[in-house]
């Protein structure tokens, strides 16, 4: 069997995306950590369009950007699906996917948010993405994918841990349990899967992190 | 056979993506035009979470979103396929498709440029843009799908149609073969598919509602 290699960087989302589904799958893998501010030339060379992490690495192929690399893993190696079988719930987790994707610059206005009218209107506005999601993807589910988790659940998994991050930082909660209980206890079903709950970065360290790094070095968590 | 609906906006790249699918798919479908300044219910029924064109619905199923819905297509009917069948070839092409949606902020600033400096900026990122597109994703190739053309070739197809039309009302040429031959080449390529070339709004009146509408009207042309 080809090795594995993934090339990240402990902070980011996208990497443990990428990270938590090789762990679902049971595939061995090498983790290489990334210098964002210093990238190494396995990087470059891989992934030479965009140079952005995560990028993963099986025999001599290279695939980057993380959404494209859960798929590629989901294809690769089928067994513990990520995405469900029929081909209409297929395109509901991608609507899904994209939908969260496209409401980024939402989140990012909100973490970005300092006092003021300002906050109210990106917290505002956050609490209304974050409720269609619960209302429309999530429902009356226990994960996004039904019983298991899956794909959506994956990319979504950093409202779980880095979300409540931001909050503290911005100083404003969102996500609780009054305001959106079931996608509140989601974050926390979600937490309690054993494979996600040993594969997230420390707390602590997350949040000096985000603390020193945050406006100028969120875009460089890559992708 | 479940019956197969379309509702789309003529004037719009993401519809037509959907319909030369359909058309190279042999799927018989009923095309239904929004009228985006006043959206039907049956849209917003259809896609409540975003209320945007394109939606296919499909006997009692409505998939949202362009590039969900080409992934959809190709998997319900799976002969023509639009992706190819590796998974590191799908990878591949899902990458570029990535990068291309993620790059739509530069064309977007090459779109509302006007004089000076901005435009001068604005053309150099989209020619960097479109070089690293016609290098690294194109190649040599006739299509980027290879000898027959795929879902990347469907996703990039407003490269062949609608930016001759952006460039005109800019007044910078910048994909002529001059600067990007390969890429150029595969505008015209693209163009002589029969699908393609039987399914591509009439550019007078398209130039005519971008002159008008262009500025105001871009984001709702959906996607």
């Amino acid at each position: 069997m080809a090795g594995v290699k993934l090339l990240g960087f402990w902070a980011s989302p996208f990497s443990h995306r990428v990270i938590w589904a090789l762990k679902l799958k049971g595939v061995s893998y090498e983790y290489i950590e990334e210098d964002l501010s210093n990238k190494s030339q396995l990087l470059i060379h891989n992934n030479p369009a965009d140079k952005q992490i995560p990028v993963l690495i099986h025999g001599d192929k290279a695939v980057a950007e993380s959404l494209v690399i859960l798929e590629y893993i989901d294809e690769t190696w089928p067994h513990n699906p990520l995405l469900p079988k029929g081909a209409y719930e297929r395109a509901t987790a991608r609507f899904w996917i994209k939908f969260a994707v496209e409401k980024g610059a939402t989140f990012y206005a909100f973490y970005n948010s300092n006092t003021g009218e300002e906050q109210e209107k990106a917290t505002k506005e956050t609490v209304e993405v974050l409720k269609i999601i619960e209302e429309e993807a999530l429902g009356d589910e226990k994960f996004f994918g039904g019983e298991d988790i899956g794909l959506l659940d994956l990319v979504l998994g950093w409202f779980a841990h880095w979300f409540d991050i931001i909050e503290e930082l911005v100083g404003v909660k969102v996500l609780d349990a009054s305001k959106l209980p079931r996608l509140h206890a989601w974050t926390e079903n979600f937490k309690e899967v054993p494979v996600i709950k040993e594969n997230l970065p420390d707390r602590s360290k997350l949040l000096a992190y985000f603390k020193h790094k945050y406006f100028a070095h969120l875009p460089s968590l890559d992708n």
